[in-house]
């Protein structure tokens, strides 16, 4: 399988160094001078130009700014064969995967999602083992499968990803709340503290619960503002049920109404006891290569919905086998 | 010395370890019969009544949950020697500064507050070294400040953490926003995915910024009820704050403004980067030890106040000499 990579910044450059410590025959790209350079100097194979590395592709990561992907798709969709697998790695889907069904490209484009990352940036910051578990969402179609198992095996057994499947709308849901209001409340607190006469003394004050809730506030602010918009509608509905959360936190201190604060502190501390570690089970689920699609479909996205991944999909000869990890009831 | 730690959960646990270790005199006492064996079992001196841990003390430390502390005060105040330095170790400051004031007690009781913890409660998540290096408010008083020495000179000598002295009430303002805002923050985003019917999904794409966010929305409830309630106006005055902040960056984003977004991000960063790291000046200030009480009360509030932390106190014949770390401008 050869491969290509393009924007080699901390996720794409994450993804190229671990396919290219993997062995595979893998090129990148990166708009920015001084990243090919960088690259080449770390001895990975880096193309000049775009054409030159989707050239004789059989999968092609695009990465880079979230608002360059549809350009980047169109552009890469016409440079490679028909039968090339596409995949992106951008931080919303939606928007993405109605405008590649838009251009008919539905059948060999994949919208993906890892999720993971720092708050630095760039490839020097990029590191072949930051998939390695991590969540890695990817979104079927009926007329995608294809595409998709190929996609799904390479994820999970080359990168060492959980791949979690997901319609590209519930994507952006999720994500709304795992990802993106969470950004949002980061950066609340860090600008406060930043713009608050206290600053000074809050710094120095600060104990874990500070650092950790402003952390993601330290990413680079035009590539959390460039996430945020490419997926407001849901980045908004999800703060409007984190703010009724909250309002009734405050409400209930004005109130002075310690039974009330401790309940709602005892809810939402389930979510983290289930996020410390829910006991999985494992299930190898086959399909019939040419079965019905839409069953495959529903059975992957469900899986998704429910907290599952794959670890794993083989396909052997008329059959597809799913290795998957259910989420046991509790 | 001779020393008593009172309440030996988490953080007096951990003070009770530490002075323990430090080959100190000490006697730790708990309201719990399991605290008590456990801290037996590991070898911990351990009275079975608070009389008889605190008979004959130097120095009595007050821990347990934040609404015992007046009636412990009073208890521990009656049952040792007038000269006998007491402090506690309780996440906010003002109220149990203005009782003990009323009781005529400032002379000996030194308000504290160690900024460290985990989201794990009791003795057995207790650690010597919990407070290495970290921030340990005291509150200076005029007519307090030869309790006020001796204790500094113990936290930073002995137990290794940076003395920050601070007015009550300025603590509270400070640790509202550098601690019990961020935890109301954590426990809305946490309670709104435990609510949300995509919760199975959120937890399994949660990233960093979902754990990191959430974290200590995991420590026990009645503990953060506790805290919250102990510092009511500062809270809400500063979640109003913070609030405002996101108010902001929601308003950006509603309105698709891309540059106002990255602006807000780009301020808020800015405390991240203040955080990672400030460049600390190193002097050594001294006082006569009979001086002006007022002098040297407002120099160390002052030093507290610009982020700055007393790393020693020696007194030696006339003079008392603070060893001092100043933030340098910028």
């Amino acid at each position: 399988m050869r491969a290509a990579v393009l924007g080699t910044g901390l996720i794409g450059g994450s993804v190229l160094l671990r396919l290219h410590a993997a062995g595979l025959d893998v090129t990148g790209w990166d708009p920015d001078d001084a990243t090919r350079r960088q690259a080449r100097l770390a001895g990975v194979p880096t193309a000049e130009r775009l054409a030159d590395a989707v050239a004789g592709r059989d999968v092609v990561f695009l990465g880079g700014p979230l608002p360059t992907l549809p350009a980047t798709l169109v552009k890469v969709a016409a440079a490679t064969a028909p039968d090339c697998l596409l995949t992106d790695v951008g931080s919303t889907k939606a928007e993405l995967a109605a405008f590649a069904a838009a251009r008919g490209l539905t059948h060999r484009f994949v919208p993906g999602h890892p999720m993971a990352g720092t708050d630095r940036a760039g490839l020097g910051a990029a590191r072949p083992e930051l998939f390695a578990g991590a969540a890695w969402v990817l979104c079927p179609a009926p007329d995608g499968l294809v595409a998709f198992r190929r996609l799904a095996a390479l994820v999970t057994e080359v990168i060492g990803a959980r791949v979690v499947p997901m319609a590209a709308d519930r994507h952006d849901a999720v994500a709304a709340l795992s990802s993106h209001v969470p950004h949002l409340l980061a950066g609340a607190l860090a600008g406060a503290a930043q713009r608050s006469p206290l600053r000074d003394a809050v710094l120095t004050l600060a104990a874990g619960s500070f650092r950790d809730g402003t952390r993601v506030a330290g990413t680079p602010a035009p590539r959390t503002a460039n996430m945020l918009r490419g997926n407001r509608d849901q980045v908004l509905a999800a703060l409007a049920e984190v703010t009724a959360y909250l309002d009734e936190l405050a409400h209930a201190l004005r109130a002075g109404d310690g039974d009330t604060l401790t309940a709602r502190y005892a809810e939402a501390g389930a979510a983290r006891v289930a996020l410390a570690g829910r006991p999985y089970q494992r299930t190898v689920r086959p399909f019939p290569v040419d079965g019905e699609a839409a069953d495959e479909v529903a059975w992957l996205t469900g899986l998704g919905a429910s907290g599952g991944h794959l670890s794993g999909c083989q396909v052997t000869g008329e059959a597809v086998f799913y290795t998957a990890r259910l989420p046991q009831a509790g």
